[in-house]
């Protein structure tokens, strides 16, 4: 499952690596939902589309590239859902690895061990550069877009030169937030 | 007023102008909309989004580059909506003007004379190049995104090289169609 908030021109991040614009929605609303690093405050709506995530126990694992990893500073070695972490990269930083956050150099290879770790639980991407891996290698089978009601310009893609399309989807399950619409659509095979 | 069909990676067209994966909403459904050159087929949830189009007059006039017009020769001298079209190019095709149809070599002054048609109807604007113009002229009040559930790789984008960001944008009504999600946003000031 590819999970990522994205501007309604296709960006998951501005050109410094900013996510200002896209993240307001984690912090504009009252409902307290507490993780291991801080507190989230969502509208209702997005409490509803967040809970299963953190009180569900949805997801058993977190894919994520190199970049996305040093800019969250590894979470602190603990990511925010509480799931272990596989980091596709060539090189393992200094420091690192530590329990619940492994290194592997092949996204197919990462993938595998983020499966077997999650087990029926659900496996999350947020990285563009491996959700277009994953589609290409027709391994993903849910896309969810946070859709943030700005236009950004130019930064990073959510999605960005993929090959073998057009990828078909469902029609969405949709969860009208406050500044955000969340979107969940099923790859379609 | 901006409107246009669009995958969810942001694209309105593929890399050869063509918008079958993305026009399909307007064929799924079994509400039939009539328009001078044939006929809609659409779901309900869509017949509610258009209806207001075709059967309110709502529209007053429609704005469109000189590609998009030459793409769909000129609809014929007769645009789907009924409504006058304004065409922004820098030279005048063989055949045209036309009544109803007019050419203007300036984004800006064409805009005039389709305000002045539609009186205290909506102005639509169906370019990509000019709704970045009129993006950047701050004179754009609501944007409608039909969002279609594909990821088409390339193309020609919706939002495209915009300058004067973050634009900002109220949250979305939303109409959940079939195969396609009716957006519809103001623009914040």
């Amino acid at each position: 499952m590819a999970e990522m908030s994205m501007s309604l021109d296709g960006f998951v991040a501005d050109e410094n690596d900013g996510v200002d614009e896209l993240f307001g929605w984690y912090f504009n609303g009252d409902v307290v939902m507490p993780f291991s690093g801080g507190e989230f405050r969502v509208s209702e709506a997005s409490a509803e589309f967040l809970r299963p995530v953190f009180a569900g126990g949805r997801i058993g694992a977190l894919l994520t590239g190199r970049r996305n990893f040093d800019l969250a500073q590894g979470w602190g070695g603990r990511h925010p859902v509480g799931c272990p972490v596989f980091v596709v990269s060539h090189s393992v930083p200094d420091g690192w690895p530590r329990p619940g956050t492994t290194f592997h150099d092949d996204a197919l290879v990462a993938l595998e061990a983020a499966r077997a770790a999650a087990g029926d639980r659900d496996v999350v991407v947020a990285t563009p550069s491996l959700i277009r891996q994953y589609l290409a290698a027709k391994v993903l089978d849910e896309i969810v877009v946070s859709l943030v009601p700005v236009l950004l310009g130019r930064g990073t893609r959510y999605f960005d030169a993929l090959g073998d399309t057009p990828v078909r989807l469902s029609d969405p399950a949709i969860v009208a937030g406050r500044a955000v619409t969340h979107l969940t659509y099923q790859v379609l095979r």
